[in-house]
């Protein structure tokens, strides 16, 4: 599979709000997930790590809808757009806006790194 | 400034249209300018080469709008969206989506590399 095929299938799943397929199915055993923050979830490294990830925010969020955009393609990474109508726990309705940049390597997401808008 | 300033600042000029003023104001003398394809064009290095790119492209395509959505930062990051109405010379009008990863070092834009979508 090229980037361009694994960028269509994970994007496909993530259109269809299968997430956590989507990872199941792309990430290296190795993958690290980078997200725009300080503190314990800022470097994530490894499959069970950033399951752990998905796992505490489904649990913290409820997500209404969420639109995604994209793949968008050049050599081994991709660029999704995410727009999440979402409520986190014991906080008010809102819209989370965030792009995701994948690198690929050996037919894997060997690292996603989430930047936000706001 | 703080790379959300510069992105913000970057992203303010693209949004009114001023994509060269973008650019001269941002960009490094060593600024690198990667494209999604084969080619002269794929990697370009310097603000001469880059700025020549930008003619190039004014000078074959009409741009009747352009929609620029973000910035989306994380550390010395950012990432713009463009969805484009323009019509090639010669050819039909299309909207071209694409996303912008510009990677910034001493207040200035170090590298920027575009993604394309289909």
């Amino acid at each position: 599979m090229t980037t361009q095929d694994i960028a269509e299938s994970f994007t496909k799943l993530c259109k269809a709000g299968k997430f956590d397929e989507a990872g199941a199915k792309f990430w290296s055993d190795d993958v690290i997930s980078i997200e725009p923050m300080t503190g314990d979830m800022a470097r994530l490294k490894g499959r069970k790590a950033v399951e752990g990830k998905g796992k505490w925010f489904s649990e913290n969020h409820e997500v209404h809808s969420c639109k995604v955009d994209g793949p968008f393609v050049n050599g081994d990474e991709f660029i999704l757009g995410f727009e999440m109508d979402m409520t986190p726990k014991g906080k008010q309705r809102m819209t989370m806006k965030e792009t995701g940049l994948y690198r690929v390597k050996d037919g894997k997401v060997v690292e996603e790194k989430f930047y936000f808008n706001g």
